[in-house]
């Protein structure tokens, strides 16, 4: 069979696994000229009570379910239905197990109707997960036809799906990622692109491209992707949503595909993404309490410290005065590459919205960004894509476009083992000097902490058109550090008010590539998120820095900033 | 200059530094057929009160310096006078620094007296470091003539040697290294071979050999040493010492030379060596209550958790109750290499020991440890020990005799990056292995629990002979999975209970060839310890088995079984 009806039979069992009362012609959806934003767009197809259950955050929705107003039932048949949608519009799945699904949702109905218990945290949540997680009955083809028709078994799976389910999720979609699942957006010959729902002219982003755009539709309340290089904050960003991007081996990251086989260092962490804040707090809380340490060798005994929270929050409360103030530091620019007009204007709004909630704010001034992220690629490409060339060659599929460069490139020779230490004691001695930059900072505000955490662009773009994404500097950079990162949602791009400027000065080529895709027109509405970091292993304070970041954007957008609620 | 006489300078320089009245002339030296121990005989060289301050633990140590008892000045006089004569005896010392330890203790007890306060919970104890660790002024050659005379400078320096110095500790040797820092006996071409204490016959084992043979003679009350595959463990289980081996990123390791640099994966970790318990517990803890993470990125945030060895003494306690019995696996052989009799019989020891103080015990039967620290080796050697050979070459000198054969072998080619990366898939396989094979032991033993710790020989001998250490399984299987591990006393080797057995049947030629250098009087007298194994950062809960296997060998040997005096 040629990978071409491999590839054409996927896509069209997955339509035939969406029941046929919730299938759309395509020529029912309006052309982007006429239907820039689906946001709106997918209620049309849903009831009311489908829409009650689908705009819920997984806090009421865990609530009512509990409290009996819902069935497990009922909210899985919402998800299915409004993830079926979003599918429809925007290619964001990659499995589909509805039947499963509902199955499930009626053991959990009818062990809530017997025992009166909850079998866990998550009784009855539909939760999706991005497509390199091995689900008992599912696939992980992860956008190579060569990988189709490899249904996993419960051997295959991971830690943290067991604790899932366990802890009561409905397991219902996967979720499309790109070919090599190591791009900031979402194409591959299977699925095909996961556009943006906010904008369909752009991606969706990557490589967790499908959890974003089935999340910003509302198709699900609680999505987990993964973060090499970006891979959460990316489409978290590109999707007006939350993702926490946690230091390696604080979350079980066992039982998944991948396109690097055995990589010995800056490996991809899993980490929860959401349209609300509290959903990701919630998801690390609960995954912790289940000690998943005990099971996976990689993950460490670190529990949920709800400390390192209530200390942010109760900084956040004593915002003015000077004793434990919170210390940000915005870097908005890499020295290397410019962000666009929309992450310009974010960038201003946050530190506007910090200054005048009172926080102190400075200037983040590290060990060069950019070269230390190219460290990083090298480290990522030192067996030159072997893995990656070997999954595309196996069945004669061409590489997608994003990929046909480096494919094309067939001379690269893999390095030597001596070279690949090499990089890695780079990469070492550039932590240090980043970790005494950090600790510097001591010196150079008035409260005489260190900051608590640094505000940065995720990508130089808010989103990007297909083919565009191409500079990982911004949002690399963490992973290389293997420190926390939490993505949050800040403003829209505006053709009004983030307008071109002629007179922009490059910094260098690939500066003028990039902000010569900016066009106002075509960015409109696309959403644009931000990025906090904090040092290693510090996510539930960047949890809290989170928290007062969007509570400062919210303050500062209506207005209304004078003294919070406190509770001393 | 010739590197012999650049060696031979060093090995003066460092018999300058010892005052004249502390110097022994070799001839004075009993020759090992009338002496073959140097436990008692090195007491005649110090007085009533050096002996009284060097043969005191740390505990007593500190007590007295903070009572006014005794000053630090005295303190750290007694321990120079002693390391300098164990050094005479068994070349154990790389670096002197005397004059400088006692102005720092001087200035110290000066402090104390003007301000009644210590600096710190180490307040005055002399510590005593291997030859890696960098200390402002001092050299590193760990054993290579061509790193001979590059005096470190405080930058340089760890995040442990300044926590240790804040902490109030002085420094005032360094202790020897084999040539490569990788091998389990000490010898260089610059100090030459640190021998056995307690069998001159015999080698003090390595790395952190000096270590060993200081500790062993009470020329230091604490010691660190680092551990790739047995470093800190070997020393200690062949010089009658304590000894524990931290999961990587527990302790600050930075600041200290290296042969393996950029090593991406199974990095060297640092941990304490003593002649008591209680002091590698109080070392593990007032590091830990530095906050080393706030300046050591590559150290967790994980603080010294009490809890943890309370849970084990309160389970020690209880050890006839059935809720909370200790479960121990004990594994003598690993099916590759059986050990020497001295070993058997202490294994038997322990597990008799156990066994009459109620606790349960196991047999261990995990994935096969053999090949699996084949693999460990082959990580370390991928780059073909590049730095080692150039580090001997760089001086003209030759490789010690231990690392001939592996010097001659010059056609080795090192490996690329994507067979490392495959050596790492390897090994995270077998990690996860023998990770399910441990929680699996839940379903083995009475008490329905996974095992504690895992009791085995940390090698098939008590000591060797200089040139005979080549087999690491027992040792570097640690280092592979990245557990935890303590090493603690057991017995000595004895020639009229641990004679060699004519019809021993060996399992292959390495197993016959390592049996063969067993003499019952050359070993006689060598110290037997053992390891006590815990999974990844149960530092503490392993402190805790080591207390319960200590007692348990204290009653044992004393003919005391019976109930423990209880907290309940």
């Amino acid at each position: 069979m040629s990978w071409q009806s491999n590839a054409q039979g996927k896509r069209a069992s997955l339509i035939e696994l969406i029941p046929p009362k919730w299938r759309i012609p395509t020529s029912d959806i309006p052309s982007v000229t006429r239907l820039r934003d689906f946001g709106e767009y997918i209620c049309r197809f849903l009831d009311r009570r489908e829409l009650e259950i689908t705009n819920a955050p997984s806090s009421r929705i865990l609530a009512n379910i509990r409290s009996g107003e819902w069935t497990s039932v009922d909210v899985t048949r919402a998800f299915c239905h409004r993830a079926s949608v979003a599918h429809q519009l925007t290619n964001c799945l990659s499995e589909i197990c509805f039947v499963a699904a509902e199955q499930r949702a009626k053991a959990l109905d009818e062990s809530f109707l017997r025992t009166g218990q909850t079998v866990g945290p998550l009784h009855g949540l539909p939760v999706s997960l991005k497509d390199r997680f091995n689900i008992e009955g599912l696939e992980s083809a992860c956008g190579y036809v060569s990988w189709l028709g490899k249904e996993k078994s419960e051997n295959n799976e991971g830690i943290l799906v067991k604790r899932l389910r366990r802890m009561g999720a409905v397991f219902f979609v996967k979720t499309n990622v790109p070919m090599s699942m190591l791009m900031g957006e979402t194409n591959n010959n299977i699925i095909g692109s996961t556009i943006n729902p906010y904008n369909r002219n752009l991606s969706a982003g990557g490589a967790s491209g499908g959890e974003g755009a089935l999340l910003a539709l509302k198709g699900s309340p609680l999505g987990w992707g993964s973060d090499i290089a970006g891979s959460i904050r990316i489409p978290c960003a590109f999707n007006n949503l939350f993702g926490l991007r946690p230091s390696f081996g604080r979350l079980p990251a066992s039982g998944m595909a991948t396109s690097l086989p055995g990589l010995p260092v800056n490996g991809s962490v899993v980490g929860p993404m959401a349209g609300d804040l509290p959903t990701i707090e919630m998801a690390m809380k609960v995954v912790l309490d289940t000690f998943p340490w005990q099971d996976d060798c990689d993950v460490l005994e670190m529990p949920w410290r709800e400390e390192k929270l209530q200390n942010i929050r109760s900084r956040t409360a004593r915002h003015r005065e000077r004793d434990g103030k919170l210390v940000f530091a915005v870097m908005s620019c890499d020295g290397n590459v410019q962000v666009h007009p929309p992450v310009q204007r974010a960038m201003a709004l946050v530190t506007k919205a910090l200054l005048q909630r009172g926080y102190e704010v400075i200037e983040w001034q590290p060990p060069p960004h950019h070269d230390a992220v190219q460290t990083l690629f090298q480290i990522l490409g030192s067996t030159a894509g072997k893995e990656v060339r070997n999954a595309i060659d196996a069945s004669g599929e061409p590489p997608v476009h994003q990929l046909q460069t480096w494919y094309d490139n067939d001379n690269v020779e893999p390095s030597s083992s001596a070279e690949f230490w090499d990089l890695c004691n780079q990469r070492d001695q550039y932590r240090s000097e980043y970790n005494q930059y950090w600790t510097s900072t001591r010196e150079k505000n008035v409260a005489k902490r260190q900051v608590d955490g640094v505000i940065m662009p995720v990508a130089p773009t808010a989103a990007v058109e297909e083919g565009c994404f191409n500079y990982y500097a911004y949002s690399g950079i963490v992973n290389l550090l293997d420190y926390t990162s939490g993505s949050f949602p800040v403003t829209f791009a505006d053709r009004s008010i983030d307008v071109e400027t002629p007179d922009h000065v490059p910094l260098n080529p690939t500066d003028r590539a990039i902000w010569r895709t900016y066009q106002k027109d075509l960015f409109d509405g696309a959403p644009v998120g931000l990025q906090v970091m904090g040092k290693r292993f510090e996510e539930e304070k960047v949890l809290g820095l989170m928290e007062a970041l969007t509570a400062a954007l919210q303050d500062f957008s209506v207005g209304q900033i004078g003294e919070p609620s406190s509770p001393f």
